[in-house]
């Protein structure tokens, strides 16, 4: 990557904050302009002239017309998000008042920024590598305890670091071998070889790590893929309220802040547990029912977790046996719940304590024993990986570039047993360089930036 | 109003920016202890030794747990918006991390703030009146360029100058009269009788005047109620989509701004024109039909502007010359609108062009001659006075008050016509001042405040 080729000359300008009605609005410019072209609009003290991190009152002016009183804060190169000159002007919250002000800048030669241009700009400025600059999206996107701190370990370059530290374990050897091929005919070995497989199969250890992490990555950042089974009238909906009803409890105790509910998804303990087919489920279709016609039931493949939930006032024991059979058989995790314990038959209830002494007893309607249910669900979730500290791959490109380099590894691997040439065994190092390269950005090309880069949002 | 009944010992939180996904969200905390509570969770420089308007770049953090990096910004009372000590803070703009960082600071002592509560706050401790605050709302809610100026003068305390003027004159005739009321038995007289006449019939001139901006303050906040009348198929719907996609092209050129469209809204010359049950229009309901069959058609009634749409192609002389016979006994403003004009019998034209010499000829499918109709439309609105700069009323709170100030001011002439004593005179000269009064805020109690405010948005 040259830098100079990313050194950009104009001055970028973006809402920063949501689109709506707020209180305030947040407008940000960066470039080598940013000082002097917000000075241009701005009516108060001479921008140019003050400190970073300051903050200022003044109104931006098209003329004589006064757009809005702001409060303009600056960011003076190297010391900013993007490395460049930033201003941000913090605007009354009203859609007219920041198109007119983005309209001003961009008539003063502010150029409108595209999706993600800000962080493209502090990582092409080496503010961060690049699996951090992606975490700052999948940080804004996060929405659970566990996706949370996922993409806040990564952006704090945990994730960075690990792979910094296998290529850099890499690139020693790599650059014995170019030695060794220096050297040329002298038959020279400054690289061990037995040394170099010790090496190679340890990083091939924790490239399949990380590797074996993105299922767990891909549940924390998009939500365990839930059913609920059961019979028409088990409680499947009065169960799914009972969970969902809590949460907006919670969270709605903070006036102002409460979220919009996807109906469809549960936080549990810090994990989005995202109900497959609920629409479906409130029409009380019969999934077990489904699945006794066809095992290769979509919803039941795209499945981790499945709930299966029986109301002991309706059920006996003979139906109860088939139905776990069967989901034995479908080899997905299931939870046996046994609905409206407090009217259940006791005879059907111990015996089900001992046949089936993991079943959990709950009373959805009465919101009884739900916290036993939530236990077992995460327990089955287990997020032990998690919870210890270990870094997870969260990202699908990350995961693709990880198994690239497995292969490359294993090419050494081979290679090394079939005792190739230096020339050829130098290749496949530097192929496992490169892929490991792509992660961090050590390695990319101006398609995979724009790629990356498009998915995020405008004026981040 | 006494200041130490509404000092606030308390420190208050919200988010300040719009729910939803942005690059970042704005957590703002005003009171005594903003800064100590912030530096309690804060990790980075000691907040308590910073400079008022600076900015600081560290960790959010709950124990151990990192909950985000943050850049927070200092106001040392009482140089802030509210004249408390205000924190903001920025943070990665997830709703999971807002609620994260607010339920953070609620634990450490802050509380929820009320809806419009900062603002609240700027008022009681003297920041701006009670008008001037009321603005804040209006301006965050503005829409287009009259209602967005008529708000920033107000704002800015252009009707509030205006009020206080009156108030200033009158207060002087009101404490000569208490002074003669003092003096009693001497018959006395400090106040030439004359010249409080001569005063209150300016008063009440100036009072009217702001009452009878009134009508086009609505027009200005609300938008225009505009019906477009014709037959079916005349183009009606055509017409309000080329008016309306037009605005669309010019606000999508800002990429990441672009407003969400009220599809019966449309915003010409800087005012907004809001179409009435344009739904129906679509099903081409014949309106001018209605109107025939029964002249207080609700639509007709609320309308402020008619748009008479007929087709050249498919409309003889003697329907249209009906048509404007019932739209002028009708006494709404139209405007005659012949579509189809590249199309039209030349015969029919220039007879219409003879006898309506005001008919605009356009043709909607074409989008030819809008700009003439739109000239045409705001000529009809007339917003001269606006454009003067003269003080518009937009608040229904503001136009009660006015009213009753001009009863009472009436009432004063009336008492001065039939001679009435002193202290009858003064009665009614306080409650003229009263009323003023409750326009600034000069005269307030808490449930007045309490309704005002309570329709803010919170984090404002």
């Amino acid at each position: 990557m040259s830098f100079s080729l990313h050194e950009h000359s104009d001055t970028i300008v973006a809402l920063a904050t949501p689109q709506g009605v707020g209180a305030i609005a947040v407008i940000r410019l960066s470039g080598k302009e940013a000082l002097r072209l917000t000075n241009k609009v701005f009516k108060g003290k001479d921008l140019e002239k003050q400190d970073s991190h300051t903050i200022h009152f003044g109104t931006i002016r098209d003329g004589d017309k006064i757009i809005d009183e702001v409060l303009v804060s600056l960011f003076v190169a190297p010391k900013s998000f993007t490395k460049e000159n930033v201003v941000e002007i913090s605007t009354h919250g009203s859609s007219y008042i920041v198109n007119q002000v983005i309209k001003l800048l961009i008539r003063n030669g502010a150029r409108p920024a595209k999706p993600g241009e800000f962080t493209q700009r502090a990582f092409l400025n080496g503010q961060f590598d690049l699996a951090q600059a992606e975490a700052v999206a999948d940080l804004i996107h996060s929405d659970s305890e566990t996706s949370h701190q996922a993409a806040m370990h990564q952006m704090r370059g945990g994730f960075s670091g690990e792979i910094q530290k296998l290529r850099a374990e890499l690139i020693h050897f790599a650059s014995m071998i170019e030695l060794e091929l220096d050297f040329g005919e002298e038959d020279v070995e400054f690289a061990s070889r037995d040394d170099l497989r010790i090496l190679v199969e340890k990083l091939l250890r924790a490239v399949e790590l990380l590797i074996g992490s993105f299922d767990l990555g891909n549940v924390i950042k998009n939500g365990v893929p839930t059913v609920i089974a059961g019979k028409p009238n088990a409680g499947k909906s009065t169960l799914l309220n009972a969970l969902l009803n809590e949460e907006k409890a919670i969270v709605s105790e903070i006036a102002g802040t409460t979220r919009d509910f996807i109906e469809d998804e549960i936080n549990i303990g810090g994990v989005i547990f995202r109900f497959i087919d609920t629409a479906g489920l409130r029409e009380t279709t019969d999934i077990i029912e489904s699945i006794g016609v066809s095992r290769t039931h979509e919803k039941m493949k795209t499945a981790s977790l499945i709930l299966y939930l029986f109301d002991l006032t309706d059920t006996d024991l003979s139906e109860i046996e088939t139905d776990i059979a069967k989901l034995e058989d479908l080899g997905v995790p299931f939870v046996k719940v046994a609905n409206k314990m407090d009217k259940g038959n006791p005879n059907l209830i111990s015996t089900l304590k001992t046949n089936y002494p993991d079943t959990i007893f709950i009373s959805a309607g009465q919101k009884e024993n739900l916290e036993a249910l939530k236990d077992r669900v995460l327990e089955l979730v287990n997020l032990d990986k998690f919870r210890t500290g270990n870094t997870i791959v969260t990202n699908i490109r990350h995961y693709d570039s990880l198994m690239k380099t497995r292969d490359s590894l294993l090419d050494i691997l081979q290679g090394l047993e079939i005792q190739i040439t230096n020339d050829f065994l130098a290749m496949d190092i530097r192929r496992s360089l490169h892929f490991l390269g792509e992660i961090t950005g050590e390695i990319t090309t101006d398609d995979l930036l724009e790629n990356i880069f498009r998915k995020f949002c405008i004026g981040k």
